[in-house]
């Protein structure tokens, strides 16, 4: 979900703010929430790498990026590792114009009420992961989170929301993980509203649905968008607790199925597994499909999140009461992995 | 490009007179084009599948399916051959009803002139073919030509025309390959219009263009939809030479190529090409986007197109005059592969 905004060559007081907040030293809490955000996707970006790297024994590929007109990234790649096929951790933070179009847009879809007869100064900044795993014991995992912000002149905030969540998308279903991964989630949205995880849950079997098979991607996890229900400094604590729940969430996984015995058979289910993530990924998410259509997208950026290798068979079925039949019963019909309270 | 229109619960009068015309035996030049067209790429098909199956040395598998308010198909599909990672040709025959939606989108996108208040019955006949070799020195082709028509009450054509096309995807550029392919074709085309072969192949350029990676899919063919500008018998000459011109445009090149030597890194190369063939098909095909956006439709024949192994590497580029940069360079600059008089 970065290279998704355009961006343009343009200066907003923001910009200007927070390069010289920077240059003055460490990040506080007393700092705009832009600062903030930009500080912790760092710092969590750079923590899980280093977990990712403890457990594959390689090193990922860092590619700093920048943009003179303000704002940065990083996207570090692990690929043909010794446990990972492929493992990419991309953070970004953009300060740009939302064209007059994407405005109507926003309007439309979000219900936002900006009022603007031209572009509108907006920032954002976000920390996005994909894990494609060898063994197809182990589950690829996604994690996305954001924060976003539409600027007044003066660079205060007119208008700001969070937005992400993270999904397991397994080839072979193993109730435990399914079950350690969703509770992990919810005691991090429970800390800050009983209702989250519940509502959250069902928004993420909704999001990641791929509609022209009829299945859900993955067993799902938590997705939101537009979050700005409570004031922001407690959003960016339950932001932050989210994740800094991704290791918890997923590595004991990880390291339970990593070195699990397996089948040619089984790996090649698992690559037709990966063959639907990318048929979600390119025709249905919705981040994708606008940032690919975005002039001056960081294309590779975006497509990170692909699988390093994918399969399609023709009118492949998995055998009645196989595994692969177990997995295909969930994704068509999501459970409730932890009492929903 | 079969399962593409809406199948609803329909009768039209062509249903009932082409079933009762097809029981009284062959389909001779005095039948409607419908018929003509059902049996002329049938026979195709047979004839495709038949010259693929003496050069691979394994058989197809052939599904047929049928719509009990008329209309059916057959799709052909070698999967792991001996030559062939996966090559399938399908045929389907369609009698339906275009919602009215529909309809405003043909008479918008296509300046149709249809005036209609209420759903319209159609005809729509066509045969598709994609084929990925193993030997990454062996192309990728596709082939699709189609009859479509809109029914009178009466079971007469109101407005009817022909589309289709076919093209060539390298991994290896070959440039005999290249002149080869499309000297056939353009031979083709001179038969019937001295004009067709320049305009169809810029328009093929135009259409198998991967927006977002700024590159043509291949090194192109010809393409062209809507084509009523002659004599519909004559058109009807035209697609049935073109149509026929698959084999000897195209086998040449597999028997030439098949047994080539490869390195992995050659392999590799393929598999990437092999991704950005399931980006334009998934991202960009108006054809596959339809059909995945329409309740009912066939997925599995629509996503027959797609390569049966593929493979994404994050920030790959070919070395500098490599032949990997140098098939890259043609995709970005398309050729003329003969001159276009």
């Amino acid at each position: 979900s970065y290279g998704l905004w355009r961006q343009n060559e343009a200066h907003c007081d923001a910009v200007s703010d927070d390069k010289q907040r920077r240059a003055e030293g460490p990040i506080t809490d007393s700092d705009p929430m832009r600062l903030r955000m930009e500080s912790f996707i760092k710092g969590l970006q750079n923590r899980i790498v280093q977990d990712i790297e403890a457990i594959d024994g390689k090193q990922f590929s860092r590619t700093a990026w920048q943009r003179t007109e303000g704002g940065e990234g990083i996207t570090c790649v692990l690929q043909d590792g010794n446990v990972f096929e492929k493992a990419g951790v991309g953070v970004s933070v953009v300060y740009g114009q939302l064209p007059k179009a994407a405005v109507e847009q926003m309007r439309h879809d979000r219900g936002k009420e900006i009022t603007a007869d031209g572009p509108v100064p907006f920032f954002a900044a976000g920390i996005s992961l994909v894990m494609h795993p060898h063994n197809p014991n182990c589950p690829t995992v996604h994690l996305n989170y954001r924060y976003f912000e539409i600027e007044n002149p003066d660079g205060t905030p007119k208008m700001w929301w969070f937005g992400g969540g993270s999904d397991l998308t397994p080839a072979y279903l193993f109730e435990d993980d399914a079950i350690h991964f969703h509770q992990v989630l919810k005691d991090g949205c429970d800390k800050t509203d009983k209702r989250y995880y519940k509502d959250f849950k069902q928004w993420c079997d909704k999001y990641f649905y791929i509609k022209h098979r009829g299945e859900a991607r993955g067993i799902g996890g938590v997705f939101f968008d537009d979050l700005d229900d409570k004031p922001a400094e407690e959003l960016f604590g339950f932001v932050k607790e989210m994740g800094n729940r991704f290791s918890t969430s997923y590595l004991p996984i990880v390291k339970k199925r990593m070195n699990m015995k397996f089948t040619p058979e089984m790996k090649r289910w698992q690559q037709i597994r990966r063959g639907r993530y990318v048929e979600f990924n390119l025709v249905w998410d919705r981040g994708t499909k606008f940032g690919l259509q975005t002039p001056g997208a960081r294309i590779e950026a975006i497509l990170m999140s692909l699988p390093l290798t994918s399969r399609w068979e023709y009118m492949q079925e998995p055998e009645a009461s196989s595994e692969e039949a177990d997995l295909v019963e969930v994704l068509k019909n999501p459970r409730d992995w932890v009492p929903l309270d």
